[in-house]
Order: C-alpha cells, then structure tokens, then sequence
C-alpha cells in the first residue's frame, strides 16, 4: 500500500522531541547537574483540589447503577456547556446557544482537526513564529506544497518580530484560513481590540475564516485586550475559537478543552452551497470521536465552580509571577525580552547574534537551563528564544541568575 | 472559503442520530410507553468498583504536589503498556515492545484516524454490512467517491450474509487497506483462524493492510475463535489491531482504548521507499494528541488486576446471558437469529421480507422494542436487523416476549 506521502515527507519529530532528545545527551554526559526546565508549556502546579474532588467523586459515581453513564453526548454535557457560557462568555457581552459549544479532549485535537473542514486547496496564513500545530496538520494533509529551506511552499507566513511590535500583518495573497493564537504561543504577546479588528474586517470581506486559539486568555491581566475573539464585532460569522482547562486550571493532564463554532460561521460546498462548519463539524465528530469522559467534565465543571475558580486564578497568577521575575531579572542583565505579561511565556531576543539552537546548546551546557529555540516555531522565530513560566518559584529566580551568569 | 467537498457531501447523519430521531418522535406521542432499547451497543452495568476506585484515587493524587501530572506520554503510560501487554497478549502467546502499543480515547477514534495514514487513492475494502466508522472517516477524506444508490462508488464491499455463512469474501479488486472487525459489529459473527488466514495471506502477497479491530474480543466463548489477528503467523507484517475498553470492562463513559501498530507494518512513500506505519503514526500523535487522561490509565490499568478482570469477565458474562436469552427465545418463536454467542450482538433476518428500516418502525410501534435496522451498517445489512445484549436481565426475556408478540 501507499502511504500518505505529505505524512512520510513531514520534516523530522515535532520541535519538542528535538528538544528531549539534546537535553537527554546532556544529562547522561552530566548526570549530576541540576537542569532548570522553562522548555514545555507544561503546568506544574498541582490540579485545583475542588477539580479533582469533583473528578474524583464523579469517577466513584460511575460505579453505582444510578450514577452509571456509558456514551457522553458528542458536544458535552449540557452542564459543563452552562458552565462555559456562564463563566467565559456571559461576562464579556458574548452569548451562544449550547450547540455551538463543542467539548474536547484538547485545543491540540480540535487545532490539529478543524482543518478537516477545509477544502484540500484552501490557502493557509499563519503569523511567524506559531505553535506548530496549526501548520503540521495542514502539512500532513497536503495542502502546504512542499518543505524547503525550513518553509512550506504554500504557506503564508505573518511575520510577527520585534521590528513589527509583534504585530502580524494582514495575509498579502488571498488567504482563505488564518490561524490566530492570542494571547501568543510562542512570543507571549497579545493583540488589542483595534490591532486584531483588521482580521475580522479581512475575513469578512475575503470571506475567509479565522481560527482563534485562546488557550491563554486566562493570563491576560491588560485591559483592553480581548479575552474572546467574539468581542469583535462581526466575529461571530468567521471566527471559530478554540479554548482550553489546560492552562487556566491545570489540565493538561486531565485533557479536557473545547471549541466554539457559532452558527453563522459558514463556507461553500462543491456545489456552490453555503454550508455552516458548525454542521460539518458536527457530522465528523459524530463519526469520529465518542466524546469526553463524564468525570473529567465534572472536573472542569467545578473548575468554574466560585471556589474553583479562585484556585485556578491562584495558579496562574503563581505562574505570572514567575514570568515577572524572569522578565525583571533578565531585563535588568541587559536581555531584550518580551510577552510575560499578558501569557506565561516570555520571548528573548537570542544575544550576541547567536541563532536560536546554538542559543539553546549555549544555555544547556553553560547554564543548565533549557527552554525552547525560537527557531522551532517557525523561520519568524530565528534569533528568538522561548522561555516558560510554568515552574517553581525558585526555579524563576534561580534561571535567571544562571542565564546572567553564563552572559556575563 | 470553500468547505471539504467530501464531508459537505456525506449522506445524512450517523445511522444512530436517526434511530434517536424517530425514537423521539415516537415518545413525544406515547409518552406512556415504556421503551426497550436494544439499538445502540453502549454498556448499562455501571463501572467495575476495581477501575472506578483506581480512577478515583488517581484524580486526587493529581492535586498533590508528587502525584500530579501534567501532559502524558503521547503513546500512553509504560504501567498501562505493560498490563496490556501481560494480559490482552502474552496469554496468546504474542509479544510486542512498548512502542508497538498506542494508548487512546477510544477505538472509534483510532479507526477514523488510521486513514490518515493512506495515500488518498488507496483502495479500501469492508465487510458489508460494517461499523460506519470506518467507511465515513474514508468517505470524508475523498477516498471512496461518489455516493449513489446507497453505495459508494470506490469502495469495494465484501458481503456478509447468512448465505455465505458471513465469511467475507477476499476482495475482487485488488484492495490496499481490509478493514476487519471481530467478533462482528453488526452481526455478532467470528471467524476461525482458518477463515481469518486466507485475509492475512492476501495481505502479504498483495502488499495491503489490514485494520483489524478487535473491540469485542472479550465476548468469545469459543475455542479456535482468535482473540487477536496477530494469533496468525504473518499477520504482525501487515495488520493493525485496534481494541478497546469500553465493551470488555464497561468503559464507554470512560473513554480509554488502543491500538497496536507492530514495527513491521510498512507501506511505500512517495519517493518509492518502504515506511513503518508505526513511525508515521507517531509523527501524526505528536502533531495531533496530547495523549489520555493518567486517571483514566490507572482506571485501564486497574481492569487488568486480578479484582478488576473477575469484575470485568462478570459484566461480560452478564451480558452474554441476556445474548443466550434473547437468542433462545427468539429462535423458538421462529426467528431466524445469528451472532449472540462470541459477541454481545444478535444480527436478525427480519421476518416476512419486511425492509430493515420498516422492520425498526414495526417493532418501535407494536412491541416498543428499540433495535437498529441493518441497513443502516451497509447495503448487505438490508434484511437484517441488530439487536444488542446490553441492558438489564429482565428487558432480555421482555423484549423476546414482546417481539413474538408483535410478530405472533
């Protein structure tokens, strides 16, 4: 049999398996040194308890034939979906109805799948550097030519650097799906009403969709940056956004996430038809996922719950601190660095002209610190380096004076 | 934007979105009643105590400071692994390495992805009739054609039915990808290792895959019938085998399975060189998954433990009575009735040449008995009708009962 060919020609492991692989040589050729590891957006922090005492409880509930349930519904419970609406969408002046709220195991499954709605020659524009996601999964599924040169062919790059305040430009082609992540994976910055209305007016107009990854928006602290692509007047009919409990309450080892695809949000069919993807998504899911298990909705149920939600407010104010330490001391080494204040990452420009692998091989072995080469994001990310704040306290202050260290 | 035309065009709904359609129509004007649903093959027994203590106990560790844990390993937890390994396999007398075993949400989800994998001309071969799950995922990507009469136009079905004692024919046409599952879903059917051989020979000397979904393995009683396909020799060069824990340990709310993808399988890429599916899939869970839930792989887990499999053999047992029930009584009311003793499905020839879909509507309205019309899994299903083992004792000999009295 042949395989898929744009699968087989995928460019080697996914940037974080490059990663585990130099920091495992480094570690079996010093195997006593400390490392400091601001590499993975991974949370450290322990589950909010109320979140795993509803998940707990409800796991216990499974084993009584009154509380037994079998098949989730394919979108959510109707309770988790009240509980989104309530809490995420409510206070911003944003309501949708509960069928166009769609619970998932990730904002990495759902990213990685939306673009199964898509025709397979529609044009793609993602802003440079990006979370890698976005793009792997419209690679394999052919519709980005070919790699060369650390490129993809047919892939429009928004080039998002310090010299553009971090800004994307609008697509310059015609592009008929732009993925926006904001708050930002990687560079940790964000986007204001005015910055991101000209991509609605552009979908609009272009009749183009956009996929709005808010996975971050719980750290957002600024105001006058949206939490909701949907405060954007006119979003509604060409935004799909993709949030997640991954970041906001510690989930990323509970899988629990979910997308909102509204109604009006439609495209064009073989036919000439005007379809809505709510729809399509809907058929897909229903031939392709089972849902969400039910305690891990009751998880992030509680998770909105008032006690919960102060507990997860800790959290990421915790990490948010971290991420204000790291930007202080670094700055004050001379570092130019960005993000950190509205996300848990912050955004360096690599020193010395250094490019961002010899970057992250420099910091490794002179300071045991690993974090994540901009370069791995993208060719927009060349020169940049990525650093979390999802660590320990000590760890934060600890980093940074090793990075002063091994600059100085 | 233009929407994929494949997914745009698919037939109306998921066979059991319009079973539930006319289920409630059909309460809304009897709102007395009482319903006897035989239709979807979802478990009622609540969780095995065993899992759901593990489950249980793994959430609230998750909220410790040295029990957390964040993202999982994208092919599953090693502990999982292993006890699959110990107990779904070496008893067979099979071994495979850790990295031949992919953990996942579910069986319905690795077999809508695996296509993936293919070129998108492969031809793919199924049993007919056939779990939907497979045909759509391929339909979706454009991989079958057009649809017309009820059938699609590149898709080569190997009838099942009671005159060919439901053994698939080997494809006519020369198929890159079989997609096999025993026990049967729909028909409750097996094959011997001696019927299943001649599909893996095919294999070898033909250069395809087999997709062989074992799901229901924990329902065979009978000796000669395998458990896995990898029982015949040959087989882990050119087949897959996706399983799950929703049927054997009642984990349909829990969503846990996986799938095994030996070394060995390859297929040919672009450039005309040999490629390990199972590298490939890893690239594609890197890019599209962050895993399961680590309190849902210590409820796996747990399903394997001497407790946990007594409990989850009595669940199996138990439905397997209702099985012997349904198809005792339905025999000696003249029905022609197959499957029911190696799988939880009893696959009816409807009686009186009535059409499948007019049989559904006859048996809701006169007997309130709930099945699923066995057209809705293929062309071959017209005239047969499934009825699943899944409910409570009682509703077994009551719906025996109430279809020969509709029928009498």
């Amino acid at each position: 049999m042949n395989v898929n060919p744009h699968l087989a020609a995928m460019p080697a492991g996914y940037l974080f398996s490059e990663v585990a692989r130099r920091v495992a040589l480094f570690r079996e050729a010093h195997p006593q040194k400390q490392l400091l590891k601001l590499g993975i957006g991974d949370v450290t922090l322990p589950l909010p308890a109320c979140a795993a005492a509803a998940f707990s409880k409800a796991a216990l509930e499974m084993a009584t034939p009154e509380g037994f349930r079998g098949y989730p519904p394919e979108g959510g419970y109707p309770f988790l979906i009240d509980a989104i609406l309530a809490r995420d969408y409510a206070p911003l002046g944003v309501s949708f109805g509960r069928d166009e709220v769609f619970v998932s195991d990730g904002a990495k499954t759902d990213a990685a799948a939306l673009q199964e709605l898509f025709a397979p020659d529609c044009r793609i524009a993602v802003t440079d550097p990006v979370y890698p996601v976005y793009v792997d999964a419209n690679a394999m599924a052919g519709r980005l030519g070919a790699w060369a040169d650390g490129r993809w062919g047919r892939l429009e790059y928004l080039p998002c650097r310090a010299e553009n305040g971090f800004v994307p430009p609008l697509p310059g082609r015609r592009a008929d799906v732009i993925y926006l992540c904001y708050p930002n994976n990687p560079t940790g910055t964000t986007l204001t009403a005015e910055q991101l209305k000209p991509f609605v007016d552009y979908a609009r107009e272009n009749d183009a969709l956009i996929i709005y990854d808010a996975a971050y928006r719980a750290y957002i602290s600024r105001p006058g940056v949206p939490r909701s692509i949907y405060e954007l007047e006119g979003a509604r009919d060409v935004a799909v956004e993709c949030c997640s409990f991954s970041k906001s309450a510690g989930f990323t080892g509970v899988r629990c996430a979910y997308t909102v695809i509204p109604e009006g949000v439609t495209g064009t069919d073989g036919p000439g038809r005007r379809v809505s993807l709510n729809r399509l998504w809907r058929r897909r899911l229903g031939s392709k996922s089972n849902g969400v298990s039910y305690p891990v909705q009751r998880a992030a149920e509680a998770a909105y719950s008032d006690e919960g939600w102060r507990q997860a407010r800790e959290g990421v104010a915790y990490y948010m601190q971290n991420a204000g330490i790291l930007l202080r001391e670094l700055r004050s080494a001379g570092c130019e660095v960005y993000g950190g204040v509205d996300a848990p990452y912050l955004w360096m420009r690599t020193p010395r002209g250094m490019g961002s692998w010899a970057f992250f091989d420099f910091l490794l072995e002179r300071a045991g610190v690993v974090g994540t080469p901009g370069a791995g994001f993208g060719p927009g990310g060349e020169g940049y380096f990525r650093l979390t704040a999802f660590h320990a306290r000590q760890v934060a202050a600890e980093a940074a004076a090793r990075i002063r260290g091994a600059l100085g």
